[in-house]
């Protein structure tokens, strides 16, 4: 039985989503909880990695079993085992072909940056102290929408050959909430660490140290020895994955009437 | 030299907000601060007396200290020397006649139960697990708006003879807010624990184990030894003294001067 589930977690106690030996981990509390649900052992795979000390907001993973186990039971005996800081927000059966990472069409991440000391929130904001031209960093975050080589906010010693820096963000923005500033960004896909790199360009974009022109040539990959851009990468406590989108499940459907479908 | 400050803190860690010997309190923490920055003795009043575990959106507080010094300054420094779970929001200059208690002219606090389990909120909520009949919850509250005997909301061994148990409520209302729901009260003071023992008996309204004719009787001072209303008191983690309300500041002006208007 495959089974979809939507989780929402507090990552500060957490090295990160994936499964690790000798680390307490995110995947690894809900194994512990859905395998003692179910008295079975399962399959788990989660849409998005989030690193150590990220949140998310809605992650989206996938759960097969061999034992049969009804969404409501497993929602409520998963949360009752489950730490305070890790919440199933929903289960729901799912066809055997739903894959949660492969099937997922776009992510959305969202960075927090808090203007002014706030006693509810440390650990879900970075706290800014000094003035931030909001309008420039949104100036900036313009540039990242569309098809571009990230590679400048990759570091050198995290190159992995193998893997393509293009990526196409889908939409970005810089966002006024109340006494906060919310970078909202939504990909295909993203690099290790890119969002938390962007987040901290654009709050030097703010604080005036970067230019908006310099930062869209960074945006362009032409990297600049003068931006120490690893440096710069923000505290994980302000990002959380936000949203995982899915597609219409064509996979359900045969090919032939799917086609018919989008010709009519 | 008189301030008026303004101050947001979770109060988890704490023991309240009244400033006590060999505990950890608030106003303990506040104190050191301001007398870190202003390097002499202060004066402090809250407008609210906090109990342990209960957190403020909005405490007002006045500080005097016979050095001077200006806003941003104290608000800079107390905010680098204060814990991460307390921030002064401002710090405003006060005629030396203003008292936060005293010229308070009412108190609006709010009570939030959660729905389900949420990773974020544990500290700030209390998660109800079964189902709750909001419209009964919000058909109850209503009866507690005017002039009412809360009696039976004081536990027989914290009867002081000399407080009056009379308190007129202003507002009171059970509000939806996605999975929360908020139970939000004001009035010109409050008796100790109140709030969360009308939230705790609002949560046995809405799972149907109190009618809200039975609340009623209650709030009408009609007390009945079948309901153990000290029992039912809810969780500190759910309460928020959200917001003190002044008057006009008629203290300023002479009272000649205040009757001429008032006659205009």
């Amino acid at each position: 039985m495959t089974w979809k589930l939507t989780i929402e977690y507090d990552g500060s106690r957490y090295s990160g989503w994936q499964e690790q030996k000798n680390a307490r981990t995110v995947m690894g509390e809900l194994r512990l909880a859905a395998e003692h649900a179910l008295g079975a052992e399962v399959e788990l795979h989660g849409a998005g990695r989030t690193d150590a000390g990220v949140h998310a907001a809605e992650q989206v993973a996938h759960m097969r079993c061999e034992k049969r186990a009804s969404t409501e039971r497993l929602l409520r005996q998963m949360n009752e085992h489950l730490p305070a800081d890790i919440a199933v927000l929903s289960v729901e059966e799912a066809p055997d072909s739903f894959h949660a990472r492969h099937d997922a069409t776009s992510r959305s991440y969202v960075y927090q940056i808090a203007r002014r000391k706030m006693a509810f929130s440390k650990r879900y904001v970075w706290w800014v102290r000094d003035p931030l031209d909001v309008e420039q960093m949104q100036s900036a975050a313009k540039f990242l929408v569309g098809r571009h080589d990230f590679i400048c906010f990759r570091a050198a010693d995290e190159k992995r050959p193998e893997e393509s820096t293009i990526v196409v963000v889908e939409s970005a923005e810089v966002e006024v909430d109340g006494d906060m500033l919310l970078f909202r960004i939504q990909a295909s896909h993203f690099l290790w660490r890119m969002v938390r790199r962007l987040a901290g360009a654009l709050v030097k974009v703010g604080l005036g140290e970067l230019s908006v022109e310099a930062f869209a040539e960074l945006v362009d990959g032409r990297c600049n020895s003068r931006y120490p851009i690893a440096e710069w990468t923000a505290p994980s406590s302000g990002l959380f994955l936000e949203k995982i989108v899915y597609g219409p499940q064509v996979k359900r459907r045969p090919a032939s009437k799917g086609r018919a479908r989008e010709r009519s």
